[in-house]
């Protein structure tokens, strides 16, 4: 095992891109609203659109232009903006619809290696995510997906978004470790680079699909982060997890 | 099933007393430094002794007299108040020595019943701590002893300490239930009756020797709680889990 890992007791997840596949997923869960409603738009443009809208509205909280809230409340605007773009009839559409669609975040597919690579990761390390997610929402799609968390760090325990970089320090607090004990893995760079720059250690994940086949970001390690991998299962093995 | 818990998504355990024996695991841990340090007092007393100390410290923050702190810093300024008591030599007892027998409350056996009964009940609902432990502790108590634990509620989270309101009401609001979908798991009658009073279901579980052979509180039931069971997997029957 690489000997950096000797000393590390918690491993911090990104989740949306690293260990599920939310594109798919949201798609899915638009493609009947989007049919229902007479909108023409295809469900998989639909769920990069509402994904495109996640940085900026987080990057509202990061500035303090607003205070911090769960990120199914910056998801749910977001779906608003979306869908006035698209010219929905929101006179046609139920609050009720919408709560349902604004779930479909809680209800994304792991991606295939993930179930077998955290339980694995969670034989040597505690487990968590540490997330831009709400701990409901993170919650909820552990137990949609079987995802094995000992615990549920990152934005909501810490009221902060990454990569601000209590998001990283407090989540390891709340865990009880310094932040060198505290590795986080994720599939992008920028998330990697804050949580270097506040301590932890860094696994790379390549998900060179978590946009689409035509993805043009985080498809390759753009520093030496601690481990690079193709999946949790190959990243389980670089940890000496069997 | 009784069909309160029809609509119930989360439950929420207490869990010293309740899921773990912190009795035995604090004299067991206790035990070697007592002697090494010629303190002449059972390590059960000492166990009991320091947890008497337990409720009146949260007062201290409940009523505002200190501000919110994680249940380790109370019970490290308890123990040494108890150490104080019985005359110990602090010249003689390094930090480090402190740090660890603190964290006998991280390493308290499970009662017999309670991984059976929380792996039973956590294929029908999420479970989670909603205890006064803080999260590095709950998460260092559910990998020592295997307690499946889907997501840790309870003070940290809240920053507030049961039974005052706010403990169970942004508990239940973390995991993004309405109060009333929520079911505090105790073996405290006094517990159980806040979080009755904040609007959610109880069920009390009977734990006749959490204070010994000797106790005479919480033997029976002091409400009509929704359920009240003997064990974790009586439990898990009366909620029809399987």
């Amino acid at each position: 095992m690489n000997p950096d890992f000797s000393y590390v007791g918690f491993l911090g997840f990104d989740v949306f891109g690293t260990v599920v596949d939310w594109r798919s997923g949201v798609a899915r869960a638009a493609d009947p609203f989007l049919r229902k409603h007479h909108l023409a738009v295809d469900p998989l443009d639909f769920a990069d659109e509402w994904r495109a809208l996640y940085q900026p509205a987080m990057q509202k909280v990061r500035s303090g232009e607003r205070p911090w809230v769960k990120l199914d409340v910056l998801n749910r605007g977001n779906l608003e903006t979306v869908l006035s773009r698209h010219d929905a009839d929101f006179g046609a559409i139920t609050d009720a619809e919408l709560v349902d669609l604004n779930k479909a975040w809680e209800r994304l597919d792991p991606w295939p290696d993930s179930v077998e690579g955290l339980t694995r990761l969670k034989r040597r390390f505690a487990i968590g995510p540490l997330s831009n997610g709400h701990i409901a929402g993170m919650l909820n799609l552990a137990r949609f997906g079987g995802l094995p968390w000992d615990v549920i760090t990152g934005a909501e325990v810490t009221k902060s978004y990454k990569p601000m970089p209590q998001t990283y320090l407090k989540s390891a607090d709340a865990v009880g470790l310094p932040p060198e004990h505290v590795c986080m893995m994720a599939a992008h760079n920028e998330d990697l680079a804050a949580a270097r720059a506040a301590g932890l250690r860094t696994v790379f994940i390549r998900r060179p699909h978590e946009h689409g086949p035509n993805q043009t970001t985080d498809l390759e390690a753009k520093q030496d982060w601690d481990v690079v991998a193709n999946s949790l299962i190959e990243a389980a093995d670089a940890l000496g997890c069997n």
